[in-house]
């Protein structure tokens, strides 16, 4: 089987792996479409390897020259978010990678499903801010969402050819991030630098800091919950340190069914490149006689208290958990921007949600508001507690 | 879904187990026919609870007095090997489970899908020594072999829902018997009750002497490779001491799937009883939060030299694992009257398994003649073993 692509946001830390599992995987795939926000140069490259039909960047603010200067082999160029949903929906594709960072990835997948197009789905605010939206069109187009997240890619392997009754509940695991260990009183004096040193996986910036907080984890409930139409309540967390068991699924009979691989985002994004085949390429293989001991623990939820925060927005529903998300980009960006510190993340999220009156999240506009609304209100949040910080 | 079932064997260990788990399935499964070897008494107990229509007593040469003791709602009651065939193919019946012990289990599995039934695989002779003509005539007719035995049950688990040719090799987990841990200088002592001690598992007499010398584990080895088709050498054995992960697959993609449960068989045995649904029953659930660390092991195929024994008998093919199968019933028989030692099972089984020359396997006449031969070639090996050793 061929699969033609396109994969939007190439030029971050998993669409540069995809492209990199597409060159393992030969002839199988063809890349139609790249994309990036402004790494124009990068992309670039990409475009002069991979010869793509048609590439867009995002922020049109910068200049495309370097994809000029490519001359005759130069690709056709896109333009700003309109450019996205246009190679969203390029014609001759039929999986679109969706690997954007933040809100501006959920319009892509729309865009895509609307074309009757299959989504390996990398963009964690189109199931967190637009899960019921986005699930809601991909059931009526009869497309596929595949994960790529190595935790659902985990558990959609376990439930294939399962029915979905049959499933009790589902057990996220968690590395547990930079400060599994850190004690609570050190939590307050932890900086960037520290928070970016994640232990098992190497990520970008904006999902290494939720890792540290475990919201990384909470979004990851919500995914979930929309992607397998799972509770909230039959979604748990473990730690599992090694990042070995990528999740469980426990069934109504006491089986649990666990997926185990070397800590590697390249297997999941394969997996779902090549989904229903599976395909040996060069990736590592686990070997299982050097575990070590796989063990699961508790998460701390007193250490950690964004994860049951994303529990607490998709209990309450509707836009809450939009409001969450957009709320966290804004708080991170400020953490990284070292305008505030990191235990000043929580309460100003906190705030946010408990200050949200969440609506019904059923269209894209119902999203957007809320989310415009949220990133609002955290600035403002932000200001004062930034004030007061330092 | 209601199934309407047979047991084959039903006052043996898996038998009784089978029962208990029909009770708490409650309405699901309605029990047609029961069968024991020779424990009429008990027998008479299980036919008076589960009503069946039919039992068949399989020792022609035990009385039969205490179901006709049930007067009025005594079942109709077969006598001899014709009496297990008889009832392996009861008409209403859409399930059989054979939980039979030994080769005579072999002609009840073929009448059964010859009959177009289902069958919960728990026999081991079936597959072992009759694989190829079994697994044949069930393709053949459509019927459908689900394993009972746990590490069988996880390897069907982990592979539904994918297609075969994903695959890359499985992994059957053994606990390591009583012996794991024992020098090899003091296996020639092992006495018939240190080796009927399992660490994890309350199984049959013959199957825990067979976890001790890992024979058994060779004969899952050829059990899954007739089950699912896949060659002996991308099978592999690894120890896993707590009995918790109870085997994995690994994929292409370099993906491990594993199942865990608690060392239940009455789990293996529900999944059987109602596949392809899941159930929730009052089974024990497994604690992930307090495994202690799961680790893999090498087993130590210089003291456990039957494991090996097991893989060139598949390598040799034809009727090698009959033989290997026959000659172990012979030799354990043995071992437990006290007739030779321990460290004497593995020369005897050896040594007929070289005696032997391979036929084509897939008739049950010349899988018959094997186990003759075999068992003789035994006994007569065994007679001097026995001589030289006490």
């Amino acid at each position: 089987m061929m699969r033609r692509t396109v994969i939007l946001g190439s030029t971050g830390s998993i669409g540069v792996n995809t492209l990199e599992v597409i060159k393992m995987l030969g002839q199988q795939v063809e890349v139609l479409g790249l994309s990036t926000n402004r790494e124009v140069a990068r992309l670039a490259v990409q475009a002069k390897e991979h010869k793509p039909q048609a590439v867009a960047v995002a922020d049109d603010s910068v200049s495309d020259e370097p994809l000029r200067a490519l001359g005759d082999s130069c690709p056709q160029v896109y333009r700003g978010a309109s450019g996205l949903v246009r190679l969203a929906q390029t014609p001759a594709a039929d999986l679109i990678v969706n690997a954007l960072v933040g809100a501006s990835g959920i319009e892509p997948t729309l865009a895509a499903i609307a074309a009757g197009k299959d989504v390996a789905i990398a963009n964690k605010e189109s199931l967190v801010s637009a899960g019921e939206v986005i699930v809601g069109e991909a059931r009526r187009r009869g497309v596929e969402l595949i994960p790529v997240d190595s935790e659902h890619s985990a558990i959609h392997q376990c439930i294939r050819g399962e029915s979905g009754g049959g499933i009790k509940r589902i057990i996220l695991t968690a590395s547990g991030g930079p400060f599994l260990d850190t004690p609570a009183s050190e939590m307050a004096g932890v900086r960037a630098l520290e928070a970016l040193k994640h232990p098992t996986w190497d990520m970008g910036e904006k999902v290494t800091i939720d890792s540290a907080t475990l919201l990384n984890k909470g979004f990851e409930v919500i995914e979930a919950h929309w992607l397998f139409g799972i509770d909230a309540d039959r979604i748990d967390v473990l730690v599992e340190r090694k990042s070995i068991v990528h999740s469980l699924v426990e069934f109504l009979d006491g089986s649990v069914m666990a997926l185990l691989s070397v800590p590697d985002m390249r297997l999941s994004i394969q997996y779902a490149l090549v989904y229903p085949e599976r395909v040996e390429t060069g990736l590592p293989k686990l070997n299982l006689k050097n575990l070590g001991g796989i063990d699961f623990e508790e998460p701390d939820r007193k250490k950690f208290p964004c994860l049951d925060l994303a529990f607490q927005a998709v209990r309450r529903g509707g836009t809450t958990p939009a409001v969450l998300s957009a709320a966290d980009e804004v708080a991170v960006r400020s953490f990284l921007d070292g305008v505030i510190g990191f235990s000043d993340i929580f309460p100003i999220l906190r705030d946010v949600v408990e200050a949200h009156e969440p609506r019904p999240s059923d269209t894209l506009e119902a999203v957007k508001e809320a989310d415009r609304w949220a990133r609002e209100e955290a600035r403002g949040r932000i200001g004062r507690a930034g004030g007061q910080d330092r």
